[in-house]
């Protein structure tokens, strides 16, 4: 495959995977030191890619969990952010302005933090209550932050008493990293394909539902936004038909992600509809993908994951047929602001 | 003015604060007989409009608060919807199909639902626990569900003792409506030039922070999106930051509202980066509207509505110069899907 080193791919995933080991007692020691509340404050994209788990925790409890802008929160906290809230800081790089500046700011209000990071010689792994530091880039760290938070959100409700399957999952859990990989290479011919189809696209509709919207989101605003300067407008598939819809005529893009949890259909509503109204819809399906081992129940869990997957593959190619490599930018990391 | 009934508009604005002579009651009583969570579940851009409230409650209390997809919930509802919860359901028209199938879903479960409608006869008036009707058209009603959701965000904080300023500002909201149609006159000149200015304009980005963040969100989605046919990159200040601020360059349009609240360091910090890449940048300030016998605190509360009320009459003026009229459409409700 083009850029791809399969044992460094496995080896962080499974990493991510393996916080588990930790986050079960951390989780059942917090929650008995008092903890009673749950925030996911990312920065930017890696923030959507917590929000599968923030979903899956408001599913299966009443255990309070919200996601936050950190940006926000250091000019206007919630009223729950105090003693009693433990706050999930997700950063690759460990050195996220926003993220660096809220770290200050809830250890100034003694606010139990834990932080995911790719680096452990960073100001938001050293300065966090605790933090697992699981080693990744820009190509790897989506699927590591899915499973990471996926794996925090699967221990909280299994403490709580709100699930009974932890065990049977995380078994499941520890093959994807292989099963993720395999995927990729099957996916190989579509992701060259698909990268030609799109690469002098201008403009694309995203859209999804359920926790495939937040990689929708995602791809859109992260990749091909930041990393290929394409315009796409992100928009969940249920807000997909009050508004956005009627942009949509011959030579428009919709780009569709569908995952596999109940909300499905949802998506597939917005397909429909786009097929009738433009040529160009591009649908990419976590159901198409071979994941032996893996039950219904963990396919939808691990949806996200595996869209992000694939679409790496798809950004590989794209990079090169559109002679701009992921790591171009204009202002990110390049100009003060 | 350009097609406006200054005192339609006052009747129905009136109308939305007036709500609080029967809301403070019912939320007493609701809490009393054991309500313990909020959702706030309207379907495309109403749900927006409810999002100033979600947050002041979150910003001022513990009050298990949330805002969910209509679509999602009949799918996949949160644990917390039971007998325990308040739905309050958005709708102007009290007819949107998925209102009315989250409705027959609730009832069947046994939740408790509050509907605000701008018409009396129809299913989500008539089939919830409780209703109000203040009529309203898609001209008005924005201003009317951002003052009648406060006003729902205020009692509930009054009653469960989280704010002890609840008759003052009340008083202020009460003058408001006056104050929104004079704000609507002294704006108009610039209204019709900056209708003038943008009326080939093929993509805009929206940007805001805050609780001015839902009012961009939903002026780029319901009013250029669907009833324009313009694209719109609607995108937080803070993600603004990461991801599509690449796309910024000479010629490209970031159109920035700003709020009043404190939140409205982050869209100035848009700002700056915007003058400094394009040459395109429109920025809207409730700031600058002179809202005499006002406090800060009220007006910080208001600025979504006040927005919403100037970039009505963009809308008026761009409808005419575009020569397309805001209630054209492709297929919202003009075919099936």
């Amino acid at each position: 495959m083009l850029n791809f080193d399969k044992d460094r791919f496995i080896r962080i995933q499974s990493g991510a995977v393996a916080i588990a080991e930790e986050v079960r007692p951390l989780i059942r020691d917090l929650l008995g030191k008092g903890i009673e509340r749950l925030y996911f404050m990312g920065t930017g994209g890696v923030q959507l890619l917590t929000l599968p788990a923030v979903d899956l925790i408001r599913q299966a409890s009443n255990f309070p969990v919200d996601a936050c802008y950190p940006a926000q929160v250091v000019l206007d906290p919630p009223a729950g952010l105090d003693d009693k809230a433990l706050v999930v800081i997700p950063s690759l790089s460990g050195t996220t302005r926003e993220g660096v500046e809220l770290l200050k700011f809830l250890n100034e209000r003694g606010v139990t933090t834990l932080s995911l990071t790719g680096h452990a010689e960073t100001p938001l792994a050293r300065e966090a209550s605790y933090t697992y530091t699981n080693f990744a880039e820009d190509d790897t760290s989506s699927e590591s932050f899915y499973l990471q938070t996926l794996v925090i959100a699967l221990a909280l409700l299994d403490e709580i008493g709100a699930i009974s399957d932890y065990e049977a999952v995380l078994a499941e859990l520890k093959i994807m990293p292989e099963l993720l990989a395999a995927a990729k290479e099957s996916y190989e011919p579509e992701a060259a394909k698909l990268a030609e189809a799109i690469k002098d696209e201008p403009y694309h509709i995203f859209t999804a539902a359920g926790s495939a919207w937040p990689e929708a989101h995602y791809y859109g605003m992260c990749i091909l936004e930041e990393m290929q300067w394409i315009r796409t407008r992100p928009v969940h598939a249920a807000d997909f038909f009050h508004g956005t819809l009627e942009l949509v005529e011959p030579g428009v893009s919709v780009f569709l992600l569908k995952g596999e949890d109940v909300l499905r259909p949802l998506g597939e509503r917005a397909e429909r509809f786009a097929h009738r109204y433009t040529d160009k819809v591009r649908v990419l399906d976590a159901a198409g993908v071979a994941l032996p081992g893996i039950s219904p129940r963990v396919r939808a869990l691990v949806s996200p994951a595996v869209l992000a997957t694939l679409l790496q593959r798809v950004s590989a190619h794209l990079e090169v047929l559109r002679d701009h490599p992921l790591t171009t930018r204009r202002y990110y990391k390049r100009v003060e602001y």
